[in-house]
Protein backbone atom coordinates (compact mmCIF):
# COMPACT_ATOMS: atom_id res chain seq x y z
CA UNK A 1 0.00 0.00 0.00
CA UNK A 2 1.53 3.07 -0.87
CA UNK A 3 1.83 5.78 1.62
CA UNK A 4 3.11 9.36 1.09
CA UNK A 5 5.40 11.59 3.69
CA UNK A 6 5.71 14.91 3.17
CA UNK A 7 8.22 17.42 5.20
CA UNK A 8 8.57 21.05 4.29
CA UNK A 9 11.15 22.93 6.24
CA UNK A 10 11.26 26.39 4.92
CA UNK A 11 10.54 29.00 7.25
CA UNK A 12 9.70 31.42 4.19
CA UNK A 13 5.87 30.21 4.07
CA UNK A 14 3.95 31.11 1.43
CA UNK A 15 7.48 32.43 -1.06
CA UNK A 16 9.41 29.63 -0.48
CA UNK A 17 10.37 27.97 -3.77
CA UNK A 18 11.06 24.72 -1.87
CA UNK A 19 7.34 24.31 -0.45
CA UNK A 20 6.40 25.39 -3.89
CA UNK A 21 8.54 22.23 -5.38
CA UNK A 22 7.38 19.41 -2.65
CA UNK A 23 3.55 20.79 -2.96
CA UNK A 24 3.90 20.23 -6.62
CA UNK A 25 5.75 16.95 -6.26
CA UNK A 26 2.95 15.38 -3.68
CA UNK A 27 0.10 16.45 -6.17
CA UNK A 28 1.78 14.25 -8.71
CA UNK A 29 2.57 11.55 -6.31
CA UNK A 30 -1.56 11.56 -5.35
CA UNK A 31 -2.52 11.30 -8.91
CA UNK A 32 -0.35 8.66 -9.88
CA UNK A 33 -1.56 6.86 -6.52
CA UNK A 34 -5.35 7.57 -6.31
CA UNK A 35 -6.99 7.03 -2.84
CA UNK A 36 -3.89 6.80 -1.09
CA UNK A 37 -2.48 8.46 2.30
CA UNK A 38 -0.47 11.18 2.85
CA UNK A 39 0.98 11.89 6.00
CA UNK A 40 2.28 16.45 6.24
CA UNK A 41 5.14 17.33 8.76
CA UNK A 42 6.10 20.83 8.86
CA UNK A 43 9.77 21.60 10.57
CA UNK A 44 8.99 25.19 10.06
CA UNK A 45 6.03 25.46 12.68
CA UNK A 46 6.67 22.89 14.60
CA UNK A 47 10.72 22.04 14.81
CA UNK A 48 11.99 19.19 16.07
CA UNK A 49 14.24 20.03 19.35
CA UNK A 50 17.54 20.08 19.16
CA UNK A 51 19.44 17.46 20.99
CA UNK A 52 20.96 19.13 24.27
CA UNK A 53 22.24 18.34 27.37
CA UNK A 54 19.36 17.17 28.88
CA UNK A 55 18.05 14.78 25.94
CA UNK A 56 21.32 14.38 23.31
CA UNK A 57 21.95 10.77 24.34
CA UNK A 58 18.52 9.60 24.19
CA UNK A 59 19.81 7.41 21.95
CA UNK A 60 23.39 5.90 23.08
CA UNK A 61 21.52 4.53 26.31
CA UNK A 62 19.52 1.16 26.73
CA UNK A 63 16.23 1.96 28.20
CA UNK A 64 16.54 1.32 31.92
CA UNK A 65 19.48 3.97 31.65
CA UNK A 66 16.94 6.94 29.93
CA UNK A 67 16.23 9.87 32.03
CA UNK A 68 12.64 11.18 31.81
CA UNK A 69 13.80 13.60 29.42
CA UNK A 70 15.57 11.10 27.55
CA UNK A 71 12.41 8.80 27.24
CA UNK A 72 10.46 11.78 26.00
CA UNK A 73 13.28 12.62 23.79
CA UNK A 74 13.50 8.70 22.09
CA UNK A 75 9.69 8.53 21.75
CA UNK A 76 10.02 11.45 19.27
CA UNK A 77 12.48 9.74 17.64
CA UNK A 78 10.79 6.25 17.45
CA UNK A 79 7.77 8.65 15.85
CA UNK A 80 9.76 10.01 13.57
CA UNK A 81 11.36 6.58 12.19
CA UNK A 82 7.84 4.73 12.25
CA UNK A 83 6.94 7.58 10.09
CA UNK A 84 9.58 7.06 7.65
CA UNK A 85 8.82 3.15 8.06
CA UNK A 86 5.27 3.75 7.21
CA UNK A 87 5.60 5.59 3.78
CA UNK A 88 6.65 4.17 0.59
CA UNK A 89 7.52 7.62 -0.67
CA UNK A 90 8.94 10.74 1.56
CA UNK A 91 9.23 14.26 0.19
CA UNK A 92 11.50 16.69 1.90
CA UNK A 93 11.57 20.19 0.94
CA UNK A 94 15.22 21.55 1.95
CA UNK A 95 16.15 25.52 1.50
CA UNK A 96 20.00 26.22 1.87
CA UNK A 97 20.11 28.52 4.66
CA UNK A 98 23.97 29.95 5.59
CA UNK A 99 25.19 27.02 3.19
CA UNK A 100 24.20 24.62 5.68
CA UNK A 101 19.98 22.89 5.99
CA UNK A 102 17.88 24.55 8.02
CA UNK A 103 18.88 23.40 11.47
CA UNK A 104 15.21 22.06 12.29
CA UNK A 105 16.72 19.35 9.35
CA UNK A 106 19.70 18.86 11.77
CA UNK A 107 17.67 18.15 14.63
CA UNK A 108 15.47 15.93 12.54
CA UNK A 109 18.18 14.34 11.06
CA UNK A 110 19.70 13.65 14.51
CA UNK A 111 16.78 11.97 15.88
CA UNK A 112 16.38 10.19 13.00
CA UNK A 113 19.71 7.84 13.61
CA UNK A 114 19.23 5.72 16.34
CA UNK A 115 20.94 2.39 16.54
CA UNK A 116 17.51 -0.10 17.41
CA UNK A 117 15.35 2.06 15.59
CA UNK A 118 16.71 2.81 11.73
CA UNK A 119 20.19 0.78 12.30
CA UNK A 120 19.94 -2.58 13.15
CA UNK A 121 21.05 -3.47 16.67
CA UNK A 122 23.50 -6.63 15.66
CA UNK A 123 24.47 -5.75 11.92
CA UNK A 124 24.62 -2.23 12.39
CA UNK A 125 23.00 -2.42 8.83
CA UNK A 126 20.24 1.01 7.91
CA UNK A 127 16.54 -0.41 8.66
CA UNK A 128 14.84 2.39 6.09
CA UNK A 129 16.14 1.22 2.90
CA UNK A 130 12.91 0.30 1.78
CA UNK A 131 11.47 3.85 1.42
CA UNK A 132 12.07 6.03 -1.56
CA UNK A 133 14.00 9.49 -0.40
CA UNK A 134 13.44 12.44 -2.99
CA UNK A 135 14.75 15.97 -1.85
CA UNK A 136 13.03 19.14 -3.33
CA UNK A 137 16.14 21.79 -2.45
CA UNK A 138 16.32 25.37 -3.26
CA UNK A 139 19.16 27.72 -2.97
CA UNK A 140 19.37 31.22 -4.08
CA UNK A 141 22.71 31.11 -5.59
CA UNK A 142 24.19 29.51 -8.02
CA UNK A 143 26.94 26.39 -6.72
CA UNK A 144 27.51 24.41 -10.10
CA UNK A 145 30.82 23.61 -11.67
CA UNK A 146 32.77 26.30 -12.26
CA UNK A 147 30.94 29.14 -10.28
CA UNK A 148 32.67 30.63 -7.17
CA UNK A 149 31.33 29.07 -4.90
CA UNK A 150 31.15 25.50 -5.70
CA UNK A 151 31.02 23.02 -3.01
CA UNK A 152 29.57 25.65 -0.77
CA UNK A 153 26.21 23.61 -0.37
CA UNK A 154 26.75 21.72 2.52
CA UNK A 155 23.01 20.52 3.06
CA UNK A 156 22.72 18.11 -0.12
CA UNK A 157 26.31 16.61 0.54
CA UNK A 158 25.99 15.86 4.00
CA UNK A 159 22.54 14.69 3.92
CA UNK A 160 23.51 12.11 1.70
CA UNK A 161 26.16 11.33 4.16
CA UNK A 162 24.19 11.09 7.36
CA UNK A 163 20.94 9.23 6.47
CA UNK A 164 23.02 6.21 4.70
CA UNK A 165 23.75 4.93 8.16
CA UNK A 166 20.09 4.01 8.27
CA UNK A 167 19.44 2.73 4.23
CA UNK A 168 18.09 5.55 3.10
CA UNK A 169 19.39 7.07 -0.21
CA UNK A 170 18.34 10.86 -1.15
CA UNK A 171 17.81 11.69 -4.66
CA UNK A 172 17.66 15.22 -5.39
CA UNK A 173 15.78 17.84 -7.53
CA UNK A 174 17.10 21.17 -7.40
CA UNK A 175 15.98 24.83 -8.64
CA UNK A 176 18.76 27.04 -7.55
CA UNK A 177 19.38 31.11 -8.21
CA UNK A 178 16.21 31.57 -6.10
CA UNK A 179 16.74 34.88 -5.20
CA UNK A 180 17.39 36.27 -8.55
CA UNK A 181 14.05 37.44 -9.11
CA UNK A 182 14.08 39.82 -5.54
CA UNK A 183 18.18 40.65 -5.87
CA UNK A 184 18.30 43.21 -8.57
CA UNK A 185 22.00 42.32 -8.27
CA UNK A 186 21.42 39.15 -9.83
CA UNK A 187 19.34 40.03 -12.34
CA UNK A 188 21.56 38.76 -15.26
CA UNK A 189 20.97 35.60 -13.70
CA UNK A 190 16.82 35.65 -14.20
CA UNK A 191 17.38 33.67 -17.09
CA UNK A 192 19.55 31.16 -15.51
CA UNK A 193 17.19 30.68 -12.87
CA UNK A 194 14.13 30.28 -14.52
CA UNK A 195 15.90 27.42 -16.47
CA UNK A 196 17.04 25.87 -12.95
CA UNK A 197 13.18 26.27 -12.15
CA UNK A 198 11.88 25.24 -14.92
CA UNK A 199 14.42 21.81 -15.59
CA UNK A 200 13.03 20.82 -11.50
CA UNK A 201 9.41 21.30 -12.47
CA UNK A 202 9.97 18.90 -14.77
CA UNK A 203 11.88 16.52 -13.05
CA UNK A 204 8.80 16.78 -10.79
CA UNK A 205 6.47 15.95 -13.45
CA UNK A 206 8.68 12.94 -14.74
CA UNK A 207 8.53 10.87 -11.04
CA UNK A 208 5.68 8.89 -10.93
CA UNK A 209 4.50 7.44 -14.07
CA UNK A 210 2.88 4.28 -14.86
CA UNK A 211 5.94 2.42 -15.70
CA UNK A 212 7.55 3.62 -12.07
CA UNK A 213 4.55 3.03 -9.86
CA UNK A 214 5.22 0.21 -7.64
CA UNK A 215 1.39 -0.75 -7.40
CA UNK A 216 0.97 -0.77 -11.28
CA UNK A 217 4.11 -2.78 -11.65
CA UNK B 1 41.47 44.60 26.24
CA UNK B 2 41.47 41.40 25.86
CA UNK B 3 38.16 39.40 26.27
CA UNK B 4 37.82 35.44 25.62
CA UNK B 5 34.38 33.93 24.47
CA UNK B 6 34.16 30.46 25.50
CA UNK B 7 31.46 28.46 24.19
CA UNK B 8 30.60 24.92 24.28
CA UNK B 9 27.91 22.76 22.36
CA UNK B 10 28.66 19.19 23.29
CA UNK B 11 25.87 17.46 24.68
CA UNK B 12 28.12 15.22 26.65
CA UNK B 13 28.43 16.82 29.81
CA UNK B 14 31.46 15.73 31.36
CA UNK B 15 32.41 12.96 29.15
CA UNK B 16 33.01 15.25 25.91
CA UNK B 17 36.46 15.48 24.02
CA UNK B 18 35.47 19.20 23.13
CA UNK B 19 34.75 20.33 26.05
CA UNK B 20 37.85 19.29 27.37
CA UNK B 21 40.02 21.06 24.27
CA UNK B 22 37.57 23.90 25.30
CA UNK B 23 38.34 23.94 29.16
CA UNK B 24 42.62 23.47 28.36
CA UNK B 25 42.57 26.41 25.57
CA UNK B 26 40.36 28.90 28.66
CA UNK B 27 43.33 27.73 30.73
CA UNK B 28 45.90 28.40 28.50
CA UNK B 29 44.27 31.78 27.23
CA UNK B 30 43.64 33.12 31.31
CA UNK B 31 47.56 32.27 32.14
CA UNK B 32 48.56 34.52 28.89
CA UNK B 33 46.04 37.00 29.43
CA UNK B 34 46.04 37.77 33.78
CA UNK B 35 43.16 39.62 34.81
CA UNK B 36 41.64 39.55 31.66
CA UNK B 37 37.17 38.75 31.32
CA UNK B 38 35.50 35.71 29.99
CA UNK B 39 31.91 35.11 28.99
CA UNK B 40 31.09 31.76 28.85
CA UNK B 41 28.16 30.16 26.84
CA UNK B 42 26.71 26.47 26.67
CA UNK B 43 24.67 25.47 23.51
CA UNK B 44 24.46 22.25 25.58
CA UNK B 45 22.45 23.59 28.59
CA UNK B 46 20.63 26.81 26.56
CA UNK B 47 20.68 26.02 23.07
CA UNK B 48 19.52 28.91 20.57
CA UNK B 49 16.23 28.46 19.31
CA UNK B 50 15.90 27.49 15.41
CA UNK B 51 14.84 29.74 12.93
CA UNK B 52 11.24 28.94 12.36
CA UNK B 53 8.26 30.36 10.58
CA UNK B 54 6.99 32.99 13.16
CA UNK B 55 10.95 33.72 13.62
CA UNK B 56 13.14 33.13 10.63
CA UNK B 57 12.72 36.12 8.53
CA UNK B 58 13.69 38.48 11.38
CA UNK B 59 16.98 39.36 9.99
CA UNK B 60 15.34 39.93 6.22
CA UNK B 61 13.01 42.53 6.68
CA UNK B 62 13.33 46.06 8.25
CA UNK B 63 12.85 47.02 12.00
CA UNK B 64 9.56 48.65 11.07
CA UNK B 65 8.23 45.03 9.40
CA UNK B 66 9.40 42.72 12.49
CA UNK B 67 6.64 41.35 14.28
CA UNK B 68 7.15 40.78 17.73
CA UNK B 69 8.41 37.19 17.41
CA UNK B 70 10.56 38.45 14.81
CA UNK B 71 11.85 41.39 17.59
CA UNK B 72 12.78 38.87 20.22
CA UNK B 73 14.88 36.37 17.58
CA UNK B 74 16.38 39.47 15.96
CA UNK B 75 17.19 40.66 19.72
CA UNK B 76 18.90 37.24 20.16
CA UNK B 77 21.07 38.27 17.19
CA UNK B 78 22.23 41.22 17.98
CA UNK B 79 22.87 40.26 21.52
CA UNK B 80 25.18 36.95 19.97
CA UNK B 81 27.04 39.33 17.53
CA UNK B 82 27.50 41.75 20.14
CA UNK B 83 29.05 39.06 22.10
CA UNK B 84 31.43 38.15 19.66
CA UNK B 85 32.39 41.85 18.91
CA UNK B 86 33.76 42.70 22.24
CA UNK B 87 35.91 39.46 21.89
CA UNK B 88 39.42 39.31 21.23
CA UNK B 89 39.19 35.80 20.95
CA UNK B 90 36.84 32.81 20.69
CA UNK B 91 36.78 29.65 21.81
CA UNK B 92 34.30 27.36 20.23
CA UNK B 93 33.79 23.53 20.84
CA UNK B 94 32.39 21.38 18.15
CA UNK B 95 31.49 18.66 18.04
CA UNK B 96 30.51 16.01 14.78
CA UNK B 97 27.03 14.62 15.38
CA UNK B 98 26.24 12.45 12.34
CA UNK B 99 28.33 13.98 10.05
CA UNK B 100 27.33 17.66 10.99
CA UNK B 101 27.57 20.25 13.53
CA UNK B 102 24.75 19.91 16.73
CA UNK B 103 22.21 21.73 15.25
CA UNK B 104 22.32 24.49 18.63
CA UNK B 105 25.55 25.31 16.48
CA UNK B 106 23.82 25.34 12.84
CA UNK B 107 20.72 27.70 14.61
CA UNK B 108 23.77 30.16 16.14
CA UNK B 109 25.18 30.60 13.35
CA UNK B 110 22.11 31.06 11.31
CA UNK B 111 21.45 34.27 13.97
CA UNK B 112 24.88 35.68 14.04
CA UNK B 113 24.57 36.07 10.11
CA UNK B 114 22.80 39.46 10.27
CA UNK B 115 23.12 42.64 7.29
CA UNK B 116 23.32 45.74 10.08
CA UNK B 117 24.39 43.61 12.52
CA UNK B 118 27.70 41.24 11.31
CA UNK B 119 27.58 42.14 7.25
CA UNK B 120 28.03 45.94 6.43
CA UNK B 121 24.70 47.21 5.03
CA UNK B 122 26.65 49.41 2.27
CA UNK B 123 29.60 47.45 1.45
CA UNK B 124 28.58 43.81 2.60
CA UNK B 125 31.72 43.21 3.95
CA UNK B 126 32.03 41.27 7.01
CA UNK B 127 31.93 43.03 10.37
CA UNK B 128 33.62 40.56 12.76
CA UNK B 129 36.98 40.33 11.02
CA UNK B 130 38.70 41.33 14.38
CA UNK B 131 37.97 39.10 16.43
CA UNK B 132 39.96 35.26 16.40
CA UNK B 133 38.06 32.40 16.47
CA UNK B 134 39.49 29.35 17.63
CA UNK B 135 37.68 25.92 16.59
CA UNK B 136 38.30 23.00 18.86
CA UNK B 137 36.47 20.02 17.14
CA UNK B 138 36.25 16.75 18.05
CA UNK B 139 34.78 13.66 15.30
CA UNK B 140 34.47 10.17 16.91
CA UNK B 141 36.05 8.42 13.64
CA UNK B 142 38.71 8.92 11.18
CA UNK B 143 38.22 11.34 8.60
CA UNK B 144 42.02 12.45 7.62
CA UNK B 145 43.17 11.88 3.64
CA UNK B 146 42.60 7.94 2.49
CA UNK B 147 40.37 6.64 5.08
CA UNK B 148 36.72 5.92 3.73
CA UNK B 149 34.86 8.73 5.30
CA UNK B 150 37.83 11.56 4.00
CA UNK B 151 35.33 14.48 3.07
CA UNK B 152 32.43 13.26 5.63
CA UNK B 153 33.00 15.98 8.12
CA UNK B 154 30.56 18.25 7.11
CA UNK B 155 31.16 20.77 10.40
CA UNK B 156 34.09 22.17 9.59
CA UNK B 157 33.61 22.81 5.70
CA UNK B 158 30.60 23.89 6.46
CA UNK B 159 31.36 26.57 9.53
CA UNK B 160 34.16 27.89 7.47
CA UNK B 161 32.04 28.89 4.40
CA UNK B 162 29.21 30.19 6.68
CA UNK B 163 31.40 32.20 8.81
CA UNK B 164 32.98 33.92 6.05
CA UNK B 165 30.79 36.18 4.76
CA UNK B 166 30.87 37.50 8.74
CA UNK B 167 34.45 38.43 8.36
CA UNK B 168 35.68 35.34 10.71
CA UNK B 169 38.42 33.17 9.52
CA UNK B 170 37.93 29.99 11.98
CA UNK B 171 41.22 28.24 12.65
CA UNK B 172 40.47 24.20 13.57
CA UNK B 173 42.48 22.37 16.53
CA UNK B 174 41.00 18.69 15.84
CA UNK B 175 41.08 15.52 18.01
CA UNK B 176 39.69 12.50 16.14
CA UNK B 177 38.76 9.08 16.89
CA UNK B 178 37.29 9.89 20.15
CA UNK B 179 35.40 6.78 20.39
CA UNK B 180 38.23 4.06 19.91
CA UNK B 181 38.21 4.18 23.55
CA UNK B 182 35.01 3.38 24.35
CA UNK B 183 34.43 1.38 20.89
CA UNK B 184 35.72 -2.45 20.82
CA UNK B 185 35.59 -2.42 17.21
CA UNK B 186 38.14 0.60 17.31
CA UNK B 187 40.81 -1.22 19.91
CA UNK B 188 43.22 -1.25 17.06
CA UNK B 189 42.71 2.86 16.75
CA UNK B 190 43.72 3.87 19.77
CA UNK B 191 47.14 4.87 19.73
CA UNK B 192 46.04 6.90 16.65
CA UNK B 193 43.64 8.24 18.55
CA UNK B 194 46.00 8.69 21.62
CA UNK B 195 48.05 10.69 19.07
CA UNK B 196 45.54 12.68 17.53
CA UNK B 197 44.39 13.98 21.05
CA UNK B 198 47.67 14.38 21.55
CA UNK B 199 48.59 16.59 18.35
CA UNK B 200 45.17 18.87 19.75
CA UNK B 201 46.95 19.62 23.21
CA UNK B 202 49.77 20.70 22.38
CA UNK B 203 48.69 22.95 19.61
CA UNK B 204 46.91 24.29 22.12
CA UNK B 205 49.56 24.86 24.55
CA UNK B 206 51.23 26.79 21.29
CA UNK B 207 48.58 29.20 21.24
CA UNK B 208 48.93 32.08 23.05
CA UNK B 209 52.75 32.87 23.93
CA UNK B 210 54.45 36.25 24.80
CA UNK B 211 55.20 37.07 21.47
CA UNK B 212 51.53 36.46 20.55
CA UNK B 213 49.99 38.06 22.70
CA UNK B 214 47.76 41.34 21.39
CA UNK B 215 48.65 43.13 24.56
CA UNK B 216 52.26 42.24 24.68
CA UNK B 217 52.98 43.11 21.27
Amino acid sequence: MSHLLHIDSSVRGDVSVSRRLTARSADRWRSAHPGATVTYRDLGTDPIPHLDAATGLARMVTAQKRSAAQDVSFALSAELVDEIKQATTVLLGLPLYNFGPPSTVKATVDHLIATGLSIDTETHTGLLRDTDFIVLASRGGGYGPGTPREGWDHAQTWLTHALSVTGLQPRFITAELTTADANPKMAHLKPLAAESLNKALAAIDQLWTADEDEDAA
